[in-house]
């Protein structure tokens, strides 16, 4: 048996999350109904992380498994061009590469980067609207940051959970980094949160974004977020920031 | 009277271009139209630079004339809300201010600057694939850099209008820079091609980016730009590049 390992990139608005649903637009359902015509049988990929409906990735990895005969059939650049003509115009294969076998997109990620973007000012970020999140009040950086250090380490974030995905879950995760930059992104500036951890809750980066932003625009004191991660309760934390800011940015193995 | 000025951001799939037409999703045609339902009369918009369909703006600038009555009805600030309220989502009005009377943002532009973006390399660019144009050959920038060297200062454009726009109109125009640089847009690398002129004729812009593509995919070498300059014929240049990698950026004047 060989292992392929593969980077996935897409647009969030084109489909209802990655999972494959039946009947619904999917980004694992399009590559795997790309890979069952190349190899005449249902191939199951798994992937680092399942996003959200709405949210971007510009590098999710999935694995996936081959027979011998199917890893000869053809090269790996002939298998990256026949999916991408294969599967859905809104994602992209790339960096295909045979690995270990047994090789887990899942389980052997070591962490995960998420990138959301925020335009603040009053006027509509046309260029770039589906890309970012428009908050028009003014942020406080650093009162973000004071908040996200709360964040950081081991912790119960049952808080910054979807209520319903926590239930008899365990729902301890590590949080390595919080950063924030500006950059710009058609000429305008953004703010830019680096989130990366071990692993993620359903929505907890959404969850972390809205609940810093509640701290930026003056409506919550830092030390506020001390108060969200022990209430361990979906309904103490801000709202979830909208999917259309967030991108599965890159995941980390050994 | 009074004339306003102001910044106009707008994203081209939108629309059928800037200018108004009948029955059509226009730029100038939803501004026009929430300035009428404003002042109650129709209200005529000038333009810097009329943009075909599916061309950005960043920095478009419009100008229009207010009556002493209209003037005094509303501040500049809460006529920019009324207007972002009423207006196509896809357009952001800002930077309102009054300027001398009879200004028109048209013929008082002193030079226009548009910033052409392409995405090279061979995977699909599906987080900014509607801003840029996928070129998936390597692109010699060197060799578009003497290319575009040609056309810099005065010269007949007239093989680089849209045919039908050049009869009987005076196509010399004069090119002030044309420079490349690559910048990160989303995580990836693009070319950004800034190209800034006195004025441009049809479809100007896009001809002359394809016609530097044209060179650096290695088709044709950095002197056949002078020949296309010389032909004074269309048909002489390379293809329009793409209306979705195109941003109007901004408009200078005195």
């Amino acid at each position: 048996m060989h292992t392929v390992k593969a980077k996935v990139a897409y647009r969030g608005d084109a489909f209802s999350g990655f999972a494959r649903q039946p009947d619904q637009a999917t980004v694992q359902g399009s590559i795997e109904q790309a890979l069952e015509l190349l190899y005449q049988r249902p191939v199951e990929t798994t992937c680092a992380g399942r996003t959200d409906a709405g949210v971007h990735a510009r590098g999710q990895v999935i694995s996936f498994d081959l027979s011998n005969d199917e890893r000869g059939v053809r090269g790996l650049p002939t298998l990256e061009r026949s999916l991408n003509a294969l599967i859905d115009d809104h994602i992209a294969v790339s960096e295909l590469v045979e690995v270990s076998e047994g090789f887990s997109a899942r389980f052997d990620a070591k962490a995960r980067e998420y990138r959301y973007f925020i335009y603040p000012g009053k006027t509509r970020p046309v260029l770039c609207h589906d890309l970012v999140w428009h908050v028009k009040k003014e942020l406080d950086v650093q009162a973000m940051e004071e908040a996200a250090s709360y964040l950081i380490g081991e912790h119960d974030f049952k808080s910054f959970c979807l209520a319903a995905s926590a239930v008899g879950k365990p729902t301890c995760r590590r949080v390595h980094e919080i950063s924030f930059k500006t950059e710009q992104l058609m000429g305008e500036d953004v703010l830019v949160i680096i989130v990366i951890g071990n692993a993620f809750l359903h929505s907890m980066v959404r969850t972390i974004v809205g609940t810093l932003v509640e701290v930026g625009v003056g409506r919550r004191e830092p030390a506020w977020v001390q108060q969200v991660l022990e209430a361990r309760d979906r309904s103490a934390a801000g709202e979830n920031a909208p999917a259309c800011g967030l991108v599965f940015w890159q995941v980390f193995y050994e």
